[in-house]
């Protein structure tokens, strides 16, 4: 039997693990491991695995602690050795002080607990002071330690709606000497606030602060064991996504300190430009101070390098004179050190081939690296560094793309606020980040208002409960939507998504009325300020300005790579010609799904389709039908020449037919004028409409398969189109597509009425073109029968937001209602509106694709849902071997980057 | 290679085909067959097999016909020499004169076409009437056939709005002799008409009459295989579930009459008595006549027997003596020939060990049997029969089980209308046959009405457009609930089937007020009476008497056989102690499905409720549920008592909570006062609940994973209600069942609450109950994940309503408005919420069954929607391996029988 190994020793040159045992050693274990084995300072210690951690947590605590016993000790005095220090000196040696931290395989900041200057007592604190010469470090570092010890592992901190009890302490200290500051605390003050610190221990966790160092070390370890499991961090993990499995690794590592004077110094550093992508070594850092300072904003950190602190100066005007003697650059107040950092930084983003955000410590001039990673970025930063780096044969081709994180493109897709103007900025309320970017405007309540105030040239935001098909020209006319309702895949988001407009959906406290909305109690009326930013959710109050990004030349190239490099193809949803230009520049090949509704409900179009619903019988129907068959045919016409040369899958008719007609008694006054019958003709018919779950209902092929007459029509509007286009030398290449497919016999039905009239218009227009004709996967019952549609379907597209309400029973429209609290409870571990159901719904996309291919192998598979643009499912439909994945326009470089990236994995 | 064999031939005691050959030869075919092998006298012919009609179809007429000549032409011969004539002959020999009938495998009567007297031209009719030496039979069975073949085989028959042209050549000679009947004309009328009919014939056919006899014998062959695809055949099948591809036979049998003269007869005979199971043979005829003479009602058949006679003239007020001299029995009128008949049907039924219905005809003295096959017959005889020849030892149990109809134990269940009021109602609409049974009673527009009126004693009828949870104590009071929407799983049907009271759904023309209702434009108003058949759906005006039938021993005899010879168990869906017990009478073992909801409705148990729903805070919600508390206890006390012994699956709060609120303002004010809020507030919780599709919204196990509180009360009372039972020395087996799992996590959240507070229960209680907790399979995604689910649900039942529902994406409320089209239209065999899709849904039972058992191989599985009183679903759930099946009570009987037909076969 082997022996597990659950310490990986690091110091000195040398260290048991390396870069690419994150898993065992956690990203911060890791790491320091591999800065020893490539040379950079580190101080000493040693990882215990996350195994252990796993094992902390099924078999207990004590048992575990036997169990690393040995290892830990060993662990130790290899620490002590490197670092020439004893743990618990009392004697010749200096003791040596640990840190204790927590580090995963995924970053999870400020979620687990940390414990410093581990190793002190009444003993080490005099040998310390003593060794150092600085007596007042000493004690200082001393209760600080008392009081993070006592607050992480023993767990005394203020009670409900009392005062920290340290805290206490020190504000008495302080209002007796009259000090500003912590910092002015004498000596023999510090020595006054251990003495009361242990009190406080004693008082509240009922028993004394330990002062056998190994004590405080087993304590430490375990208690940053403890935190994996603490609320906040299963919270965490929960939005991040990081399996409860992953387990933490602990870091028992040698302090130094950046606070021993003005020969010390702390600070962190990338290297290169985390907003800009701009290959320049930055960062910040503090004399005499320790990291928390350099982040907490109490002291103003300073620059690093000289041309980062002349820019800095420039910003904040501050004269040359002042930038050197108060804000100087690291490069100026200790060059030697700089250069060294800055070969140790140049080293390190070698080393990895990747931007590095790293943590340094100078400790009485020698410099000590804390820790290096990946560095966050923004996407343009993103899109920059992996060009730059490819060109710079830092990394190849495949790593430029698996770099990328393809939900970051976004934010170089649509419009943001200004930096400055947003931090003034008041926010209103947090809602669901329906569809990205930043909006400004005026307030409006109705779609007409939008649309007239847009005609003046105002910028408005069109603010609804929710909204219905009947607002589609005001949210074309707004520039962004807020919703008092609905959840990521409501109308309100889809539509605004297609349109690569802002939304924000369900905003907290947000109550819209007629003419006036309140959010948290607070009136607005039509005319007022708002700001939208799609991207977080978030409402602001006001007029913030915006910037609409440039696609620059790199963003270009990652495409032209992601070109390369892809299996499945990217198609776009769009109903509109415009909608399929934008999308075409972004990539689309071909379009994954026109839906034909919308068309209806542009300018007078709407009479008509009201028209043939309130028909009586078959000729009225056809009648009303006959007057949209030209307006069909222009859509058609200029959708299929946008997309000239590439499929265009075409959906017939979807939606019920009461989602044509008006539910307010005013409306259907107007209706009934305007149609020239009795208004009680209006009502009985809209009421005749009603269904109770109108998502279950007469709707998608149940209305062709009930009103041929519409199929017929639809279908006869694409093929005339197609040919026109054909007699004019374009390539058409229209897709029909059934919706709401049960029954194989639902299909043909539908089948047999299209390829009849396809084949009479081609007669009549003598000459011939490329049609395919295939359905929507979006009913179970159609995943579990697929093999006997497809001897039919010459193609799949799999309408996954159907599929996903029906799999899961849940409407789309409702679930807000719970989904918010199934998904912090744990129960789903993201909304599948947004994120495929693997496990689930994948299934049946699964089970359809392997029915359909084995009945039809060469049957043409894709996917028209809102996860067609979400990266994991894109890669879902890779591995589940999809033609290609259909999405808004704005998401199509989002789906190639993943479509690329699936293909690379 | 071996030669297909098209043609069997039977005649003169020897056949080809036998009776177990109903797939190849039909049902006529085959017996026919079998008859002349068991020695009883058939017309000699021959059989076409129904495999040639499925030719036919494929690869067309010409072709086989080809095929098939020599052994059609064999087959000819052989009859001849059988029948000792001679087909088409003009010289010494009588000529033989052919019958040409379909017979398919499954009966469809009227639905396909027959040519009789085939054989006959200008020249045989002479030697016909020569040697039959009876002129007026040849040339009127002349004029016949020729009227017959040219409708049949030629397509002669009225224009739109025409009169008959062969109708309008005997109106014109009658009308010219003034005759009063077609009887009244002479031989010479005769020769005349048929000259006049060939005219017709030639005039609207554009050819002469055929006179070939051999021609004559290839159009009427063809025409029977075409008429298997006319539409009102198709439509039959398509009703009768008769599969298109099965094809019918065609039989070619020698022509006899009995209507040569006074020694001729012809009539309909049963072994048993069809209506009452009484073992008497029974059955009309008429002398000098042929068979349609018989049906058709222009002369009153006469009863064979002479006890049937002497009953019918006691029935009729007929004397004695007008008795013998007008209507005698064949008893009497023929003595010899009535010994003969008696033999040969006992003979047939013995041969057949089932009761006969047959055909005979007596030519000129001779008896000649048409047709025998197994009688139709009411449930009453069905039960009868099985059980006597069970007695007799004609059959054995197995088949006295498989014999059984199972939907038809439901005539027996249900009260009737009595026939003799029944035959003058007034029909005035006909809707789905939603809950079967018989009621007649008052119309009453509201449930308060229902109850007032039913208080007084008046039985009255629930005339709603459809119900909801607040009419059930309406439903109660009310003797048949009329709706004018809803579908066989809306809740007026559900609800209706589970009290066993008789309801029509979706009426046709109706259309439901305040306080009136019309049906297709007349007016009714309370306190009008109708009458309901909630078997047929048919609605009829006024008031008819009904019987209600009772149980006989024979009853019983039957369902303990199903007992003896069952392995799936059948439980009953139960909300009362008095459900529980009515449904443990009829064999019930064990609740599959109790609903707590409906529950709530009751008393003043629904305001508890509201408030519940109006909390503003856990703490309120708590008071509210501790009122609901007791009351739960004590239902699942009654309900537990009543099913002692045996599981009861008591379901978890399932509906929306909206479905507990008032929707009309005055309600809402009545709410509001009652619990001493604001209106507002209700309003505004009202508003908040409205859900756009509730089907796929904030329910079932969603209230719980939401609101735990509801769980825990719930599952509180019923463990107490279990512990209290069980100290008073009852064996209580409740088994909690989690309603709309989709995720596995969703239960397990579920189970803690359910297993905490039943060990805490049980605890408080100083008492074990045996308890299980389990759930509902109704959401796709719990059978795609049912693996997962099994790992902690000790029981699955399938929930195949809702299963039905997302599977296909019908709201079962809302389908009304295309599934009787889809069926119409043949997209849908059958309403899938009526019987269970095997095909698509029955895929995700299998499933789930199967990744249940995989990881839990002892799982308890059941099923618990409408499906499981329908006997084919029922035969599928064996088939499935379930352990038991679950319906309302007066379904219990039919699944019972199902399960062990299931079993046997």
């Amino acid at each position: 039997m082997t022996q597990v190994k659950r310490v990986y020793t690091f110091g000195d040159g040398k260290a048991e693990g390396k870069a690419d045992m994150k898993n065992l050693l956690g990203g911060k274990g890791a790491n320091l491991a591999e800065m020893n084995l490539i040379g950079v300072p580190v101080p000493a210690g040693f990882t215990i695995t996350t195994e252990v951690c796993t094992e902390y947590n099924s078999i207990g605590k004590d048992k575990v602690v036997e169990l690393m016993k040995a290892e830990v000790e060993a662990g130790v005095v290899a620490t002590e050795k490197a670092m020439n220090a004893k743990f618990g000196s009392t004697g010749e040696a200096f003791p040596l002080l640990l840190s204790v931290r927590s580090g995963a395989r995924a970053s999870m900041p400020g979620m687990m607990n940390t414990v410093l200057n581990l190793g002190m007592n009444d003993e080490t604190v005099k040998i310390i002071a003593e060794k150092s010469g600085n007596e007042k470090f000493a004690y200082d570092s001393y209760r600080r330690f008392i009081q993070m010890y006592a607050d992480v592992v023993m767990g005394v901190e203020a009670e409900e709606g009392e005062h920290n009890p340290f805290e206490v302490v020190l504000d008495k200290v302080k209002e007796a000497k009259g000090y500003d500051s912590d910092a002015d605390m004498t000596i023999e003050d510090l020595k006054g606030v251990v003495v009361s610190f242990k009190a406080v221990v004693k008082k509240n966790a009922g028993k004394d602060f330990p002062t056998n160092p190994w004590d405080q070390l087993w304590g430490s370890v375990c208690a940053v064991f403890d935190s994996w499991n603490t609320e906040r961090a299963i919270l965490y993990r929960r939005m991040e996504r990081i399996p409860d499995e992953w387990g933490t690794a602990v870091n028992v590592q040698a302090m130094v300190y950046g606070n021993m004077g003005d020969t010390s110094a702390t600070g962190v550093c990338f290297s290169r430009d985390a907003a800009t992508g701009e290959d320049q070594f930055n960062g910040e850092y503090l004399i005499n101070a320790q990291g928390e300072d350099v982040v907490s904003g109490v002291r103003t950190p300073l620059e690093i390098t000289l041309i980062g602190s002349k820019r800095w100066a420039e910003r904040n005007g501050t004269s040359e004179a002042d930038r050197v003697a108060k804000f100087p650059s690291l490069e100026e107040a200790m060059p030697g050190l700089y250069n060294e950092l800055n070969t140790v930084q140049q080293k390190l983003e070698d080393h990895y081939s990747d931007m590095q955000d790293m943590e340094f410590t100078i400790q009485d001039g020698k410099l000590w690296m804390l820790q290096t990673r990946s560095g966050k970025r923004t996407g343009a930063a993103m899109v920059k560094m992996a060009v730059d780096m490819l060109a710079e044969g830092m990394i190849n081709e495949k790593t430029a793309i698996l770099r990328q994180e393809p939900n970051k493109l976004d934010e170089l897709l649509h419009p943001v606020f200004e930096t400055s103007a947003l931090a003034a900025a008041k926010l209103l309320s947090k809602g669901l980040p329906a569809s990205p970017g930043a909006a400004t405007g005026k307030i409006v309540f109705s779609a007409e208002d939008a649309e007239i105030e847009a005609e003046k040239g105002e910028k408005v935001i069109l603010v609804r409960r929710e909204t219905s098909p009947e607002d589609l020209k005001g949210m074309y006319a707004a520039v962004g939507i807020l919703t008092e309702r609905g959840g990521m895949t409501s109308h309100a988001a889809v539509v605004a998504r297609g349109m690569g407009k802002c939304c924000i959906s369900s905003a907290a406290g947000l109550t819209v009325g007629r003419s006036s909305m309140s959010i948290n109690g607070i009136e607005y009326k039509k005319g007022d300020f708002i700001s939208l930013n799609g991207s977080t959710g978030i409402v602001y109050e006001g007029k913030i300005d915006t910037i609409t990004p440039t696609l620059d030349g790199d963003f270009g190239k990652v495409m032209d790579m992601a070109e390369r490099n892809t299996k499945m193809y990217v198609r776009t949803n769009a109903d509109s010609p415009s909608d399929a230009k934008t999308a075409r520049e972004f990539g689309a090949k071909g379009i994954g799904l026109c839906r034909t509704e919308h068309m209806f409900f542009e300018g007078d179009r709407i009479w008509a389709i009201r028209e043939m619903i309130l028909a009586e019988d078959l000729a009225g129907r056809k009648d009303a039908l006959a007057k949209l068959l030209p307006i069909q045919r222009e859509d058609f016409y200029g959708i299929l020449k946008a997309m000239d040369g590439f499929g265009v899958t075409i959906r017939l008719l979807d939606p019920p037919l009461h989602e044509f007609t008006p539910n307010d008694l005013d409306s259907q006054k107007e209706m009934a004028e305007k149609l020239g019958i009795d208004v009680k003709v209006v009502t009985e018919k809209v009421d005749s409409l009603h269904e109770f779950n109108p998502m279950l209902g007469h709707r998608g092929c149940r209305l062709g398969n009930t009103y041929p007459e519409i199929t017929e029509m639809q279908a006869r509007a694409i093929i005339e189109a197609a040919c026109d286009l054909k007699k004019e030398g374009f390539d058409p290449k229209p897709e029909i597509m059934v919706p709401l497919i049960g029954t194989v016999k639902e299909y043909v039905m539908q089948e047999e009425i299209i390829r009849r009239i396809a084949t009479e218009v081609q007669a009549e227009k003598g000459v011939k073109v490329d049609y395919m004709v295939g359905t929507m996967i979006e009913i179970p019952r159609a995943a579990l029968t697929a093999n006997l549609i497809a001897e039919h379907a010459e193609f799949f597209s799999f309408g996954t937001n159907d599929l996903t309400q029906m799999a899961f029973g849940y409407s789309r429209d409702d679930a807000g209602k719970f989904l918010p609290i199934y998904i912090e409870k744990g129960i789903l571990k993201e909304d599948p509106f947004q994120s495929l159901d693997q496990e689930g719904v994948g299934q049946l996309v699964e089970m359809a694709c392997e029915k359909g291919k084995s009945a039809r192998p060469n049957i043409k598979l894709g996917i028209c849902g809102e996860h067609g643009g979400e990266p994991t499912s894109v890669e879902f439909c890779h591995r589940t071997g999809l033609d290609y994945v259909s999405c808004s326009p704005f998401r199509v470089p989002i789906a190639r980057l993943a479509a690329a990236q699936a293909n690379l994995r």
